[in-house]
């Protein structure tokens, strides 16, 4: 039997959160993070609600699966970002040791892996699962934000 | 007359927090931001106390000096720190788009400097304000901590 908690069932979760933050009229990115199978926390991007640039969803869901655990450290979980993480992002998931992470769509701009940001040693990175879904919704939104400014 | 305030005497204050800090138990880092000759926002480093490794004292400092002024960015203002930001909050940093950061000692290991992180091109950096009393607010505490193990 297939396992049906396979990263893309994961990543579809995000994807929810991400919608979550496109309907708030945030840039569309969200987060899970993944504990022996099971989700212990989810987040979207909340920085013009919050007026806070590092309310991104992977430093709200870091701290959120923190709380959870009881634990600074995520060394036995995966993150899975629809977009991937930004320097700043990056830089909060050293210090988190986090398992693994599984990000969706590429940011050739801003992204960690253009600025060669080192992430902990112990850190899997698995990339481009459903990444055209994870795009789209990011390429309506910026859509969407142009029609609104014409 | 001199202007009492000087880079010096912003650190004095960052030094301050550090020892509110130091006093927790917790890495001894403390900040303060700067607007027109004002600090709007304090905050030493609390990952121990809240159980979370975002909770550096740049990460905090920049939070509150959004709340106060209800704007995301920080053009106009000034982050007195006394240890050099590590890659995440250089990242924030970006984010933020903060006019200039003031920090006191190196940090060579885990420093923004060493790993190429980007700032902001309008944000301008100083070094090495207060270093001898940063750093050394630091190395008590290790050694602190190392008696304590032994």
């Amino acid at each position: 039997m297939q396992n049906p908690f396979d990263d893309t069932y994961f990543m579809k979760q995000a994807l929810k959160e991400a919608q979550l933050a496109f309907d708030k009229n945030e840039i569309p990115v969200g987060a899970v993070i993944v504990c022996q199978n099971q989700i212990i926390a989810r987040a979207h991007n909340l920085t013009q609600t919050l007026t806070d640039v590092t309310a991104h969803a992977e430093m709200q869901v870091f701290t959120s699966a923190a709380s959870y655990l009881g634990s600074k450290y995520l060394k036995n979980c995966v993150l899975y970002v629809t977009l991937e993480p930004c320097c700043m992002c990056a830089g909060a998931s050293f210090w988190t040791q986090i398992g693994k992470i599984v990000y969706g769509a590429s940011d050739e701009n801003r992204g960690f892996l253009k600025h060669k940001i080192p992430l902990h040693p112990k850190t899997e990175v698995v990339s481009g699962i459903l990444k055209t879904d994870c795009s789209a919704l990011l390429w309506q939104f910026f859509e969407k934000q142009r029609k609104l400014k014409s």
